[in-house]
Formats: C-alpha cells, structure tokens, sequence
C-alpha cells in the first residue's frame, strides 16, 4: 500500500514541515512488549536539528508524545498512534521562494502532480517526515530479539572515505564525533570538509554503511518481499537517497562466481560474506550489510539561477538555517528505519512454519 | 502486501523451477485496453534460456497463457489469469546436490525457513519465477501512453564498461547481439569475455542500466511510494540483483550541491540532469535512468567445497545447463518489471486530483 | 489490510476510551477537493454524548483538529492527519470492576487475546472509537458528487417499528426529534420506551435503516469489493450491530424468482427495487438501502452476576453515564461510515475503465 | 485490497464462466502443513452442478489441479497456486440474450462499468466464481486446529424453516438428503417445494446457517478485523447473498440489556450465548453461528419483459440448466469461505502476543 512502511507491522504517516504536526499510528505490534520510550525519544533526539556546528540550527524540541496503544510501559496489541508537534516553522524564511522552483527540490514535480504546492517550505518534501521513522523504528525495535545489533555510519563525505573494513571498527565510537564516523581520524577530516562546504553556502553529499548482526537465520520472503528489496525500497524512501547496494554490490558485478561464491563451514557460517548475509532473500545468520548514496542538500546559500511558476527567469537564494550535509542527522533515520524493516520481517517470519 | 508486486495494479505470483507451472493473477487492469498478446510472447522469448551461445541451453517454450480478463483483444477489467507450463525439468541433473548446500545458492535459508527445500533445484528460489513479471510487465506496458518508452540493456560484464552516456546510444541496436548492449563494439568485447569464462566453467556479473524516456511529469508518490523506491524494490527483488542507483546515484554522493543542483529552463526541463528525472519521488519530464548491479550466477561448472545438511564436508560441482552469466536474459527483465512499476504509479495517479 | 478501512481512500484509527485522544490518518485522499471542515465537526456534534435526555449524560467537546493534509480550505492531495482529544475520562466510575468480566462485554476475550485489559473501561473496545469514523467519514462526504444523498434513520425500537416505507418519509425530520425517527409519531413512542427502559436502569436494541440516492450507476467491484460487502463489512464493525441486510434482505429469501425480479423500464430505472439497487456488487442507479441490527448495551445500572479474572463469583453493576440506547448516536456512524465506503469505492471506479 | 480475500492469508483468484478455466493464488499458507487434496476435491464435488435433480443439471467435473506450493503432500511455504478448466461452457443457451439485460442479473451493471459485458454468459458475475473459494477454503481448513468444526445447513427454503435451535441438530445427517438440511422431516418439505418450483419454471431463496465449534478463544481483531465483520463481508460477496445476522441478530434488536446479556460461568462459558461466540470482535469461546440470506434465483424459465442495449423492450426466457434454488450448492460455499476467514484470522492472532 502506497504511504505504508512494513507489511503485517505497518506505518502510515502524516505531517507537513509547516503544518501543526508529524505523527502516525503503527498497527500489528504484538501485546505485552515492554518499550524503553525514553530510548526512543533519545533516537529523536539524535536526528534532531541543532545539535552541532555541523547541521542545520533550526531549534525543535521533536518530542514525541504516545497516543495509544500503550499501557504502563507495555504494548497493548492495539495500534499505536503518535505525534510530535512543529514548533518552530519561521515560514518567513520561505517567503521570496513563494513563486519560483528552486532547483532539485520538489517544487515543480507536486505543483505539477497535486495542482498546488506549500509556498511555506518543503510541505510533503521535508525530510522532516522522517521524524516519523525514526520515532517507529526506535520503537520497532523492541519485538527484534535483544541480541539484534543495528549500527549505521557514515562512511564517506564527498571524496573522504573511511576505507577500514566495518569490521575494523568500534561502533561504540560513532556518537563520538559530530559526523557520526567511527574513524576519529577520517571523521575529523569529514568535519573540516563540511565546515569549508558550510562556509562557501554549498553542501556535500555522502554515503552511510549500515550493519546488522545477530539477526536470526530465516528473515525475509521469497518472492517481493525478499529481505534486501524491503531494505531496497524503505532506504530510497529517504530524501536524499539515490542509490542502495549490500554485500558486494556493485563491486560484486565485476567479479566471477569463483571469486564471489561464499563458501560454508560446517557450522553453516561463511568462510567469506559477499552476499552480505543474506541467500534468496532470506538472512542466513552473518552480518548484514549496506550502503545507501546521499546526494548534496539541493537548498544552498547561493544566488541560482532559476524560473517561476510562469517560466520566468528568477534567481533563488537559499537563507535561513539549512543543512550542509544530511549525513550525521541520516545516521539514526537509517538505522531506525532498517529496525522496523527487520521488525516487520521478523513478525512474518514467525508464522511461516509450523 | 508480501508477494505481490504494485498497490492498485497488483501482480501476485506462483511457481517453482520443477513444479507443473508459473502463472500469475493482475488485479485491477483497467477495462477496454487494446492488448498486444504477440508482443507479450516476444518478450517471453526474449528472455527465453536457449537463444544463444552465451546462455544455458535448456530449452523451454515459455508459452503464456492468458485464461481470463482478456476478451476479443481487450481487457474486460476484470482479474487477468495467466500460466506458463513447465515443460522442461530434467530434475535429474540435480539428484548429486539432494543433499548438499550450494554455496551462495538459497539451498540453507530456505531449509531453515520453510524446515524443507526442494532439492530437485531451485524451486521458488530459481530465477524462472521472472518469467512471470515479463509476462505481467509487458501486458501492463499497454496502459502506459504510446509515447513512453522503456530501454534496459547490458551496461557492463566484470569489467568491460559501456563508457558511453547512454545519449549517445542506439537502442535500436541492442536486440542485435546476443549480450544486448547497444554499442556493438563493448558488446563483442563483453561476449569474447563471457565465452572465455563459460570456458573456464566459471561465471560472470555485470551491471543493466535502464532508461524511461518520456514519462508524463506527476508520476510517483511522495511518501514510501517514491518513484524510485517502488524501482528499488522491484530492481532488488530480481534473483542476482545487489545494487541499485538512480541519476547520479552513487557518484553524486560524492558531488557539491552547486554541482549537483539542476538548473531550470524556461519550459521547465533542466539543465542537467543529475536528479534522474525524478524530484520529491515525481517524475518530472526528464528521462529516467537507473541502474542494477547483478551477482555472477552462483552455479559454476567446477568443484566447490561446501557441507551437507549435516555439516559434513562434501564437494558439490554445477553439471547441466545453467547460464555463465544472466545479463542478457535480465535485460527483459528489467525493462518489463520497470513497465509494470510504471502502469501502476501512472494509474494511481489519475486519481490523485481533481 | 486488518486496521483499516477502505481499499485505496484508506483510514487507520487509533485510540482508547481513557487514553490521551483518538485520531487517523486517510490516504489517497484526491488533491484539490474543498472541504468544509465545519459540516464535519457538525457530525460529530450529532455523535456526542450528552446531546438529550435518552443518550449518556458524559460531556465530551469531540473537537476534531486537523493536523495536515488540508491547506487553505481545500486539500493538498497528501495523508490527512487528525485528532481528537479525551477530556473527561473519569476512570473512578470503573474501579469497582477493576478484575470483574462484565457480562458481553469485551473484557473477557481482550484479556485472553492480548493478555491485559485497560480496567479503567473498555479500553480499544469501546465504541467510542466510532468518533474517528464519523470524522473521516464526514471529509469523505466531499469526494462523491454533490448530488449523492446518503440518509439513515432510526427504523424500530425494541418492538417499535417504523413501519412507513422509506419512500414515505421526509428525511429533513430526522434531526427534528432525539431518537431520529423521521416518523414523528413513532418517534415519541420510541422516546417513551427508552425513557421507560431508561428508568429500570436497563437498555434497548433497535435497527437503522439507510438510504442512498442518486448513486452513479457502476460503483462496487464484481469479486471480494462488492457494494454489498464493503457495506456489510464496515456495518459489522460498529460494536453492537449484530446483522445487516440490503434490499429485500432476510424477507429476500422466502420468495420466488418471479416474484423478486426487478424488471426493466426502458431508461434502465427498475419498476421494483428488491434488489436494492446493486446487481452483481455494482451500482445500478436505484435507491440503495439496507438495515443494520444493533443489540442492547451491555452495561446495564442493575446487579448482575458475573466473574472475575479467577473465575470467583462477583456481582457487577454499571455505574456512571452510559446509554440507554445506542441508536440515535448510531445514525451518524452509520451515515458516515457509509460515505466513506463510497467514496473509497468511487474513487477507484475513475480507473476501471478507459 | 479488492479481489483478495483474506488479510494475512489471502487469495486472489480469476475465471469467468464461458472462459478457459478459474483459479487462485494464496499467499503466506505456513510451510511444512499436511493438506489433504482429496478432502478439497470432495467439497467441490459437494458444489458441483449435477449432483441431484433439484440443481441444475449442467455437467463440469470440477476437478482442481494444484501447481504449486505443495510438496510431497506438504505446503512448502510459498505461493499456491490452482486451477479448474472450465468444460462445459455451452455458450449457444446464452446466444439469445446476447443484446437483453436480464432482469436482476449483472448484464447492465457490467455494461455500465466495464463498457461491455460477456454476452456468452454471467463472465465474472458468474456464482462459478465460488469454485475457487471452496477449494481455497478446503486447503486452508488444514491451518485450523483439528478439533475447530464448520457446519453449514439450509435452514430454511421460501416459507419452510427447520425451526430447530442448532443444538437440537445432527450435523452428520446433513449430506444424507439432497436439500443440506439435516432435520429430515423438514428437508422432504424443502425438496418438495423446490420440485413444485421447478416444475413451474420458477426459483426459490432461503437461508443457510452455519455454526462454528471449538474455535480457540482469541480470533478476530479488534478494529476493521472484527470476526463478525469479516464473515459478513465474505458472506456478502457470494452472488445471492442479501443478508447476514451472528448471535442474536435481527432478533437481538428487539430485546432489551437485561435479556440479552450473557452470563459468565466459573469456567468462563456464559450461561446464553446470544452473543454467537463473539465479543468485541474475539472469539469467546462459545459457538460462533450466524445465518446468511439467499435471493431467488434470477433466471427463471419463463418469459420476462425486459429492455435490450438500446432501450427497446424485448422479452427473456431463461433456457438451458439452471438452478431452482441455489441453496444446496451453497452450503459447502459458506463452509469453505468461512474456513478461509477464519485460518487468515487464526494466523494473525498467533503474532499478536508475546
């Protein structure tokens, strides 16, 4: 279903960047799950705007508040609504925007398809829905077994690559520092990029590797439903997201079989993980593994030209407080989306079998 | 919805590699849409094993029959039943492998899920289940405008690249060899390489890159309904798919804004192109070009090691007929998929406005 | 999909008797549709406890607030959100059962279904869930033609019956009176028994019919999305409906062909109407009409013996403001709920043919 | 979604009457479950035309031929797909009706939606359409928990009812006579009155009852999944269906608190069960029963007034095999689909608690 996250665990979703509020109501979540909800607010909090030089100053609160669904600290069976209000929409920043497209956003294309478009700001467009996402896949995660490790990061900025294989990594780092790279090294030099960026009133685009461990063998489904599809569609669902590759994407396209056949031992395990755990659409107990591509902010601090609703010829000057890079504020959106993708999976799994 | 493809305009499936059929059902395919049932077996045969030395030579008819929803040349509206009969099933080539788990195959995820597998080959893990979507694609492809056209082909084998942009192709030219690449010069190159490797009983990978041109602007839906998201999905569900990206994709994760950013002209096309014809998750008039990478076939013609179902060590090696590599019987793949992922968004969004 | 109702316009619910609000999100509500957002508060007013002397003396506002989806009065084509907040949820009133089954209520099967109950009252179960019906219902209103008419009434009781034919009454007096009879004369009857009723602290059934006119001809879908069955669906979630029948209905089923047979007039309008105005699940531009069975409420201001969760022998009686007759709050849900099949089915009839 | 059935175990079917063949998909049957296909051969036998000399003497061999999904007498977990060539498909009985609409059949309807119907017959309107449930139903049977007993019977054709209460019943004497009602004495008078009919060129409605033993407490969902609903709706959408009534039903309207409440026992079962097994949507329980309303039959073997395309008055005469009264076949119709409803409702509930 169009505007629905997950399968049997489901999301829809709401919420506009200068509208009253962001919410959702998430159905199927099974009873009697205790939820940590201060966890989830922390996931908010992650994504939230202002947290450092790095990223948009925009102050919000982005404090969601739970509806239903949940009774002294259990789930109750029944769905789950919640909202998370806008507080501080300076719709003014907006205003000499109100007639002209500007340039890679989504102006032109909702004008076009809805007959209006919010004149405020990105409306529908915001990135800010994935308040949303965050908000149930921090919850989601919950009904994953405990042992179920998602660790996202951001492993390039521009040219700046964190070249360590993720299993050279510490992920108790990646909070460490502003961008959210568990390399301290390549961090600070991913820090000092977006700084200079920043300071031109330009923006840089990335990548994030996500890791997943400890998933139990069997999740996903044959057939439109296989594990990387469902990952597939939820990461190109984010803003900014052009493009999604696991295991040995597309470098395994270069390779032969013999090369990139992943040969077992004999407790089932993999000597090697180019399939990047997971067989026929279906986990098979190693680590998985994936990037997603982000491309550059399209609002930057800098005359462009452009055209108006009339096709006349105007010049748009993003102001007010963007983000030079989306990357760090990604970090947990991707994360948290991948736990709801795996939660949904997951429930759908256990009646599979008999 | 597990199992089908599309949200209005559905395909739900069935089928396994030595059961009796594939078929499938199309759910709400509009009423009174002149149907094209000789061009819907051409693409069948396009993908059809058998057509060339590059491919396996199992020989199958893959012939389509449509048992309802279809009548005097057109749709009546109402569900659209097909099958296509297995006819073709030496399951004795896999009788040495009842046991063993072929490595990177789905033999052990599908053993651990469902608690069996089919060990007569892949049952519902074998890529003959595509057979379905190209049939269902192509059949869709009708309710698309006459203007919309759609051309996948091979963009690279290992690693010999088509380092043309795709402007400067000829897509009239890529049925004309049997690696479908339309620049004839790479696809000697690629087809010299694969017969090499098939030599080697070894296999190959490569990348297809797809291009939609004239689309109408407003197609996609804003929130996980995104254009390129519904691709995604659709791409990654495909047997050897490990990677999708879309316009710049993943180079333009390593672009500035200022470079990235696509400038308007006064008729609303843009400048450059980097978005990929999509903007917000809409179309946006410009062409659409995205591109898949896929895995070299796991089944090689050589000895591997691997275990049992006991995790006793055993050798298993590829005998019979199997593909060095699925590229070119992908490209129908790709596109007809891409057709019915087209139909189904450009459906809902007749409806989106008043 | 469980949760939801409707195919393509969709709603999803959340909320609880003594949670913080109750909402929903509609999808795929077309964009550019102008909505009058007061006609909608207007049917909740009709919905409201404390309206007369024979409903709930509960005060509740039951203000709807919008929360995005809407700009500027008209609608902008993307997920409509909304809430309604509890304010008077006074769970002392429900203490005394706090581990007491009350006798057919839900308290039994929720606690065994999901494992806890909300013993501060009917928690999910309770029909106040109706109210996000009655909103999005209302707003749905506004996507069928202005000419399509959509009147339910009061029809019996207990043993009252409105006996006049519906082609009899003057709808414009159903709001004239608190039970919504348009027959003034059993109208006040109704009202005497209920007063009656009222006074043994015990509680009364009845039917509502429902009528709609001017219907294009062609609405409903031939399999599984028949008029019929959406309708029967949607009739038999409200919580105390125990039947539905259309046309002639249960009386349907003691004739003979020759009898039932609604024969033609030359400009395709019937001479009879038994079939109700749906042939095959479709549309065919005749009055619809059907009935909806509503049994008792179960909370009755009398001892009764019951259980409680370990099986012990309790005495439980209703305290606190509950109806004596669900009825005349009913006719509203089932107007609206009405409205919003019809328009979910509406909608999608636009791309049923070309 | 529309044509599906069902929301986690779903089936999605094709066919029309004068096509090749009908058939189905279900989704997410859990793997590794013994299925007896002789068992579902014999309830479309129980269907099929020809059986008795108060059906319609048409001849098919109903026979189901399953391709996949089941192996080695198990479900494999993935996509079953079926189907049932249609025989006997003698269209010429059909031919002089080729431009009239039948009075209270679904030509017009058709027409108007579609822009054209199947002028060999019914097409989709067909009530062949039910072949697939009961065959889909059969299967699904097996999810059930052995012990959970359907039983469906006609309790009542025209103005003769079996006003035996279903506990008086001996559902084993069901299949002993050729009407499906198990209280002999009545049965004769049903048959009787059917040959009567017959002989007349006339048909005759009825109803049918069906009573559900030992369903695990818990199935059903709490909002838009009630289990009442979802037997309404299904009951609904089988072709002459008019109405439907659980419990109490229509009876129950008339009944006041005090009556109709349901006491507790210490073990939980209630004293009365006017509630028919359900609470809050869940099952309590106790035996489900519920009665469905049949119409007569629309095409009667005597000449009708009628209209043709364009207006012009023509008289019909209904020729060829018809049945006089749709209810014997009905009764394995209503068992199956009940089947159907209640193991997709069975699987969620085992996902809804932890």
């Amino acid at each position: 279903m169009h505007n629905q996250l997950g399968n049997f665990l489901s999301l829809n979703t709401f919420g506009e960047s200068h509208g009253l509020a962001y919410g959702g109501i998430i159905t199927n979540f099974p009873a009697g799950i205790e939820v940590d909800l201060d966890a989830v607010q922390k996931e908010l909090d992650r994504r939230k705007p202002g947290q450092s030089a790095i990223v948009t100053q925009r102050k919000e609160s982005d404090t969601v508040k739970f509806l239903s669904g949940i009774f002294e600290g259990k789930t109750t069976g029944t769905p789950i609504g919640f909202i998370i209000e806008n507080e501080n929409q300076k719709s003014k920043d907006y205003d000499h925007l109100a007639v002209a497209y500007r340039p890679s956003h989504a102006d032109f294309t909702y004008d076009q398809k809805f007959g209006h478009r919010d004149h405020r700001g990105g409306g529908k467009s915001s990135a800010r829905e994935t308040i949303n996402w965050v908000a149930a896949g921090a919850l989601a995660k919950n009904i994953l077994p405990k042992e179920v490790e998602i660790h996202a990061y951001v492993s390039s900025v521009g040219n700046i690559f964190c070249e360590k294989p993720y299993q050279d990594l510490d992920f108790s780092k990646t909070e460490s520092n502003e961008i959210r790279c568990p390399d301290e090294n390549v961090a600070k030099k991913m820090i000092d990029r977006i700084k200079e960026i920043k300071k031109e009133g330009n923006t840089i685009g990335g990548t994030i590797t996500c890791v997943i461990k400890n998933l139990p063998v069997g999740i996903g489904e044959p057939v439109f439903g296989k594990l990387q599809a469902e990952l597939a569609k939820a990461m190109l669902n984010i803003n900014a997201a052009k493009g999604f590759e696991y295991g040995s994407g597309f470098c395994g396209a270069a390779m032969t079989g013999k090369e990139h056949n992943d040969l077992f031992n004999t407790d089932f395990s993999t000597k090697t993980n180019l399939s990047g755990g997971i067989q026929g659409g279906i986990s098979n107990g190693m680590d998985i593994y994936f990037r997603v591509a982000f491309k550059p902010v399209a609002t930057i601090l800098r005359p462009q030209e452009s055209v108006d609703k009339l096709g006349n010829k105007v010049t748009v000057e993003g102001k007010g407080r963007h983000d030079p890079c989306v990357l760090p504020r990604a970090v947990p959106v991707v994360e948290n989306l991948t736990a709801f993708v795996l939660a949904d999976l997951f429930l759908i799994n256990q009646i599979r079998r008999r």
